[in-house]
């Protein structure tokens, strides 16, 4: 056994990527697998888990340190057995990044009618339709931790109007924020919403019938535009499909779902302003995600505090 | 009649959006319309043309500068009896600036390959797609006036690696960029092409089979994308199609054709990783048109000297 105290991996990743990223990660230190049911895990010290194991913290009585695989810790939070150890959430540029891709896309498709475009394609159709530019639109983006952050700034910089809301009060330069109470004006702002929110207690279900009606009406879209890619269980996926179809919405890009994968029989799939992706707008890469593990062991080690450490009371 | 030069109008844009838009426009100074084929324009000194009438300068003998109703100018210069007259192009914040969001959505929507989660979502599948993030690839823009500047910036501020080419060398902050001897080690580099040039004696056909196999081989996304937003005329349209069909290309967005409207008929509607949109990309908004030649007829009349004047010696 290494003089380093063992990390356990218990990732719902691909296989043969995390096979790949650990041939660079944790050098001088032993990697367990909870994969392997075999393994005494018992001199393990870090955990780095994606939805683990229900029996993982019997397995590995000796933890110090767990590490969410995602930006999200609503899977380790649920955890019936749950010890009580710091939790590291998994903060990185690239998956800040890719983030910051998928909404702008998203926001672009929808603004430019990509969906509406296309169904001319298949139908042959050369026809130019009305359309806004960002500045026409209010882009309102729910959620204001790193990722909420590095995507209202890439928003704003492709030129739309662009607010934001978080719980607490949170001032960003060059766009206007609104806390708890001001939940209802900076909907009634919003012609695009974006929910880049944790799952906790008080964001589930938010993302309702009750809360759709208050978006902007009468904006340049013709109906607003609802954008998940927080977590699913921030949604009641029966008032989306209610709202699209009575046109309280005009259209949804959804990552994420109450269920997932989505049930093959769900309606979403065929509608035609709904873009669906397999929870992938922001792929943790497990590469990136050793090396911010390893940085933070370091510290640890080196006696210096935590980072990116997540409040239990407020659950992210 | 005014005391002030009188302008004509023949710009093939919807009636209504041009009527709507004079309500505004040259206070103060007749208005006439070319397709109004009884109205006398011997007294316009001013000419706004998109696609004019052939015999538009026969009825309108006493003109002093043409302004384009668009970008380009290849429609004006192409005419058989086009007087010595100063041209001017249009330029807008706004034309800019959709450009940009057309550009910015395709490189994104190939990048994240929505034609392929598209595609899933159609057959109901739910499977993540590996993909590289817009630091991965690089995208080299073609034509570096206004249009390709800000598009250049633009996928810059998204994470693009960005290189740009035009024939005569450009300098822009932050951007590598190539000029004609340079064109090899542009394309070598480009992992996504954007055409954003004008239509010239050397541009025509420029976008052929010889041209895309010098793009990039062995990029993160398998195989190059080609996206045309200048004008139709610089693609060889049967080699883009072979070229998609036998791989040299992985992927294309294609907002003009060689002949408009695409033909019903063409493969290119079919084709899974092909995006089409109508000349949509970037549309004249009549209003900002108006505006712009306003500010230009001011200067003329206040002895000022004209912005965006076209060099008739390259086309542009």
């Amino acid at each position: 056994m290494s003089a380093k105290r063992a990390v356990v991996i218990d990732l719902k990743f691909e296989r043969r990527e995390i096979d790949a990223a650990l041939r660079n990660a944790f050098q001088g230190r032993d990697v367990l697998r909870a994969s392997d049911r075999d393994q005494d895990l018992s001199a393990a010290g870090y955990a780095i888990v994606w939805k683990p194991d229900a029996d993982l913290f019997r397995r590995a009585p000796n933890l110090q340190v767990l590490f969410s695989g995602g930006a999200g810790v609503d899977h380790i939070l649920a955890m019936p057995d749950l010890p009580d150890l710091p939790i590291v959430r998994f903060v990185d540029q690239s998956l800040t990044t890719r983030m910051s891709e998928w909404v702008v896309l998203q926001c672009l498709s929808h603004m430019r009618q990509a969906p509406r475009y296309l169904k001319q394609q298949r139908e042959r159709v050369w026809r130019e339709l009305p359309q806004p530019e960002a500045r026409d639109l209010t882009v309102g983006v729910m959620g204001l931790g790193v990722l909420g952050q590095d995507s209202a700034n890439k928003l704003k910089m492709m030129g739309f109007d662009v607010v934001g809301w978080s719980r607490r009060k949170k001032e960003l330069p060059g766009i206007e924020t609104f806390d708890a109470d001001g939940i209802d004006a900076f909907l009634s702002r919003s012609d695009i919403l974006v929910g880049l929110l944790p799952l906790t207690p008080e964001t589930r279900g938010l993302f309702n019938a009750a809360l759709f009606s208050k978006l902007r009406k009468g904006g340049r879209l013709g109906a607003p535009v609802f954008i998940n890619a927080g977590r699913g269980g921030s949604q009641v996926e029966a008032d989306v499909l209610a709202a699209l179809q009575e046109g309280t919405l005009g259209g949804a890009s959804l990552d994420v779902f109450e269920t997932e994968p989505l049930a093959t029989d769900s309606p979403l799939w065929a509608m035609d302003n709904v873009i669906i992706t397999p929870h992938a707008a922001s792929a943790s890469d497990a590469a990136a995600l050793f090396r911010h593990a390893e940085r933070q062991i370091d510290r640890i080690e080196a006696g210096q505090p935590l980072e990116h450490l997540v409040d239990r009371g407020t659950g992210y």
